[in-house]
């Protein structure tokens, strides 16, 4: 494929290498940086050239003029923050042009929340306990991913609530809590750990992450896909 | 409940503790063994009491006779041996009595099972490996539950072959083999894992039995719902 | 071994069961409670029978003065609460009986804290973090156990500081901090981990208790090694 | 520190870059190789750079020749094959010149190693279970820090055995006997589980590599404490 990156941060650096290591080329990139880069780089304004899809790993004051532009190239975004301008820009363009967009595009991290969907229901009488851990530097917590899965939880158990902290409590574990335990240290990438615990037996759904690559990978996974469908807004669940 | 046990084994006496601890009665065990009982003994040819239920952990020797007899008492049948007799004759005998069937009484391991068949599909280009562990004394390996999971991923992944030991080979892997790992040690009740591994990714999923007392529990679980039931054959499916 | 157990609760129970089990016998209980008991009942104040050794799972009313009408019997203490006033009635009565005390006669976890604590100073530049595990109905947090690991930590690493909840904290990781985790759920038995985390890789170092046997196990253990003692102050550390 | 880099493979050029980033200097590569290289290429024959260290991650036929030279720089050695002429030869060089040498220069693996050591003895009566997991790519099995953990063991408990396979055995677990499984999937970089199985309690070890990076990481290091070293042959064990 012929790729256009949007934006040219830590991410698009690596989808770049994978992507060229996968066989496709790099033909531009879109950023407002004007330092030297490895590939022709454009400003919005500009004449893009001839691509089979665009990929954004940047920022809403980018992403969205971008989406806005409509170029008619199938555009995969991995963008965070502003989802709901983000997603009402995308669905805009989406009669006309192929569009993605995810906030995780780990398809593990996917998977595991429709399993974790597909369980809920099924371990009615189970306690349930989430755990993160992430490397030393992670200064936000709970992670996202890990508030997404609490969130596919409560839409199920709709009357569940978070304990970030027991150690001052002194009572019984209730049915509702969901306990959430956040673990940092050395260069952990990222893992995520539903436990589901019952009377003499416990499930453990764990989803760990490698390198940062799975995001990058992630994207390139869904533009080889993207670029053979219909105009139309897509996720990783109709995808 | 009035319940009468089919077999008076180290299962069927840890089911007669719990159902004792829930409030229900153990009105007789049919048994051949001669010994001293603490509830009323039958053979199969006697007139059996009034119960509400009859749940039978033995031996098909006892089994076959006992569903043959079709006594009309709902029957709950974990009797693990010469499944497709088992099977062919509760379904004679499910027009006109509600009868259950597992090999594995275990509610957990049976949604395990399902958390597995609905992953696979999804999770189509990792690599998967089945991992098991028992106390030191079991003699059979890999488990019987290991076996069910493997088949439940073969059914969906038809070309798969097991392996059961890679030190003397020296290629890598292969697309379509799942490796099977069996531990040993101590007094482990039983812990089924299965890992899914990906680019840069992995997810595990893991059940674990802490104590004999799920089957029994487990058993007592179907019973309860049982009794509710018209006449037919269940399973954790359809129940 | 002819035993004598002070106090009958669920524990001494179940040190009554497994004993027997293993060959040796109950030949009385001290207990104040005047209830039928399967073993003779004494009060402290009675003519005891002759035993090997005595075992100790009460409450410190009993065994306080329990341990200083000093029989000459070989003792094995496994009380908690008034840890101090415990110790020095037993190091008084050391000089003419041997005595042992641990408040966790778990074996495995005893070794867990000698692993944990040869550890620590080879692992200097690795992030420790606690993470411990019990069933829903455990009323505190975090359990006594992972305090006396924070502990044996503290003591080699001394800026450590506990931090239980990082939900709305917003910086990294310091050097010193020790994250605690609790999670509650089931009818899990115990389980602690240690993560030690550097750069690019982690060592955790997990114990999993199975049942409560293995506290009544661990002082007959321990009794059977006592009866070969001479008089002294015994724990885990010098048996 | 300025660095000669002896082998310029995949491990030599993580090493590049990472002591780069540390603010050290590469100022020479020996490579039989005639390709082009970022840095100054030699061949052994040559008039070598000042340098306060030499860094070799390559092959025995590299090695060998380098060590033998003696050229009174430290030397770190990380290549793995003919082990034993190795060793000699550093020997031989080690009265005048400072040498390290470890088939694995990852610190946490050298660690694992002491713990286990160190937790064998107190485990007696534990069985003992290893499991590796690598990459679906690793043609080798099982993995040489696993054979290494195992002699680690085998030292202390004199009758052990290993177990590869016990898919067509049919008794219990004897307790001689260590279970080795092997598990290849994905791009897993590298695990190694210690487990000790008891009665009604386990105690896992888990060693977990992230990146190839911590065995570059591990030789530089290892470098920086090494030319603070008077002559003489080091390990971990006495670095």
């Amino acid at each position: 494929m012929d790729i256009i990156l949007v934006g040219y941060g830590a991410m698009n650096q690596r989808v770049a290498h994978l992507a060229t290591y996968r066989g496709h080329n790099i033909v531009g990139i879109v950023t407002p940086a004007e330092r030297e880069h490895p590939y022709p780089a454009f400003q919005i304004e500009d004449d893009l050239p001839q691509a089979d899809v665009m990929i954004d790993f940047s920022h809403p004051d980018l992403s969205l003029p971008m989406i806005k532009k409509n170029t008619g190239i199938p555009l995969v975004v991995a963008t965070t923050g502003q989802k709901e301008e983000i997603i009402s820009a995308l669905a805009d363009i989406s009669t006309t042009t192929p569009v993605f967009f995810s906030a995780n595009m780990s398809y593990g991290v996917h998977v595991l929340t429709e399993i974790i969907k597909y369980s809920v229901p099924l371990l009615k009488n189970f306690d349930i306990e989430l755990t993160e851990k992430h490397h030393r530097k992670k200064v936000d917590a709970p992670s996202g991913t890990l508030v997404k899965l609490y969130d596919a939880i409560k839409e199920i158990k709709k009357n569940s609530y978070p304990v970030y902290d027991r150690h001052e409590k002194h009572t019984p574990r209730d049915d509702d809590e969901i306990g959430i335990s956040v673990i940092r240290g050395g260069s952990i990438v990222g893992e995520h750990e539903v436990l589901f615990a019952g009377e003499e037996e416990t499930i453990q759904i764990i989803h760990r992450a490698q390198s940062k690559d799975i995001f990058a990978n992630g994207s390139l996974d869904v533009a080889e896909k993207l670029i053979h469908q219909q105009s139309g807004f897509y996720t990783f669940d109709n995808l």
